[in-house]
């Protein structure tokens, strides 16, 4: 049976992303070794560092005075990473999600923070939009997408001081204007690679300006320095993100992805809205075009636990939505086909016709 | 052509975890879908964690009192998070080698350093034993195998501290006494995993004496807590963790792969003694079972390119010498075959012939 993947991360990657990295373990571009078993020094593999990196600032039309980073550890680390390099006395951020509360409980650590709004009085499911960001403050800290409640701040926002965006979820689903932030980072396992990699966006003039001394390997400074190979990368999960760079630049580049994933969404929250035994979690200005969160109607919650092992039974996988929300959610990244969504679309009719 | 992988790290793999790998890339488990694209909180995922954990401990016969953690990130972040841990007042460093200078170095952000013996001298071709570790340091760190100099220490020292092993390049390579070690960390790339993972075995009562806040992600207790699972932890590498573990297991364990470590590097070293051409550059006493540098006798230095190419065309991969120490360096990792060591031997017994 056809597996429709709607896992929220990791989650699904192109089919070439999977099967050259698994061509690669097995021989890598030819030279009879496995790309796990060659130094990270070697011309070949320094040869995908450069592309990868390359082609991720060509995709997002990064311009110079900014540096990509490809790192080990995840997001949550850079929750740590961005206040050791960016936090002198203050910082401000919005709390918009589980995520977005996580990293400023790191910041904590490093100063005074200013929550400047919070939608945790309503489940976090919407975006504040009234609030204001101190002109004091180090820097201001947003998680551009809320994998958990399907929220999705749409636009590039203004911030009178260096702006520090989450975009784990969200990176590559839509143009962005990355001259607006001072820095972008996130986990690459959503719509880039598997999971054990973290990227960095940062614009080289924000960094030095902190007098605490930062530890080495935590210093975004010693990894622009090495060009992301100070030490070994996470290799795999690096040659992996290269393939996935490369399929979304042969598919037209990053507006392509988004007009195929606005439609995506639109389908899906169309149906949401229409279906009688359905409704979304979230404010529909701030839904999200990754995360989609929905639940049953109140007159029928109790059909909610048969649908899920009914949309099992048709092989979509991993919609069961997240504690915080109950419910369902299906992600939606980039490499999820339209007809997967077709597929639950499907099902949701058909359940609803059963009821 | 065969390829014979003396690479130093990332290094060769037993060829079960190169291809197991490439295997659930393709499809996990039978699932239909890739290792990539699942949660890591699957049940499936889980299991690999629990069972990689559990062999971890059973093949170095780690007992109740220890955690074992797998991390993203590598050795150059352990540097930094032993001190974040362990270190409130005065630390003691061994210096053996580059990678044991750059602990040190790294612990000098958190207070005193005592640097209690270093062979920089002799540019690190012997392991000092003649040292006081300080009664009233943290811990005391050393580094049992030095990678680039081709020293090892092979016990498993006595100190009146709690003991903080880099362990990098020789885990898993012989049985150790891990009672005697406060906390044994190392990168994953050499006998253990393709890069992007970090390994610590910590005991448990060491944690929680010092009196600095510690970031969330750099706190052992953090991922003792969950299970090496606080984050999305690098699920490919951890999946080829645990092909390894098997590896080993289904081998007979670290003591069969010892005796085995012991032949290849008797085998290689008699040869390097032998040849007239070739002399080893490490303390007889301290010659490492895992990395073995060797130059070219000080009459023959001009034929040091040459044996490089020659070698080179017989499909001896990766034994060029760091440049830190010259000449060559064959790296017999565990997975590294008794077959490769003699292809190394006959290529030199055959240089010699024509020279």
């Amino acid at each position: 049976m056809k597996k429709h993947n709607f896992n929220a991360g990791p989650s699904i990657l192109p089919q070439s992303t999977i099967e050259n990295t698994a061509k690669a373990i097995l021989d890598f571009d030819g030279i009879g070794l496995s790309i796990m078993e060659i130094s990270h020094r070697s011309k070949e593999f320094q040869a995908v560092m450069d592309e990868a990196t390359a082609l991720f600032k060509e995709l997002l039309a990064i311009s110079e005075g900014y540096s990509v980073l490809f790192l080990g550890g995840g997001a949550s680390m850079q929750f740590a990473m961005v206040p050791f390099n960016l936090f002198e006395k203050k910082a401000a951020y919005l709390n918009t999600g589980t995520w977005a509360s996580k990293a400023l409980k790191e910041a904590k650590l490093f100063g005074e923070v200013i929550e400047v709004a919070s939608s945790k009085e309503a489940n976090f499911n919407y975006i504040p939009k009234q609030y204001t960001i101190p002109s004091d403050a180090d820097y201001f800290h947003i998680t551009t997408n809320n994998t958990i409640f399907g929220t999705e701040l749409h636009e590039d926002i203004d911030s009178p001081v260096p702006l520090v965006a989450d975009m784990s979820s969200d990176i590559f689903s839509r143009p962005i204007d990355v001259s607006k932030y001072a820095l972008i980072y996130g986990g690459a396992q959503k719509n880039l690679a598997p999971a054990g990699l973290a990227f960095v966006i940062v614009k080289d003039s924000v960094l030095g300006k902190v007098s605490r001394a930062i530890p080495t390997m935590l210093d975004y400074r010693t990894h622009i320095k090495e060009g992301s190979m100070f030490n070994t990368p996470p290799v795999v999960p690096v040659y992996a993100a290269l393939q996935t760079l490369k399929w979304m630049k042969e598919l037209g580049g990053i507006s392509v992805l988004e007009k195929i994933n606005k439609e995506k969404a639109a389908l899906l929250y169309d149906e949401i809205d229409r279906n009688k035994l359905f409704k979304g979690t979230a404010a529909i200005e701030d839904r999200s075009l990754m995360n989609i969160c929905f639940v049953m109607n109140d007159e029928y919650k109790s059909l909610e636990e048969e649908f899920g092992k009914f949309a099992a039974a048709k092989g979509l996988i991993g919609i069961k939505g997240h504690r915080s929300v109950g419910g369902f959610r299906a992600s939606t990244y980039n490499a999820l086909p339209k007809a997967s969504v077709i597929a639950l679309i499907d099902a949701m009719k058909e359940f609803e016709k059963a009821h």
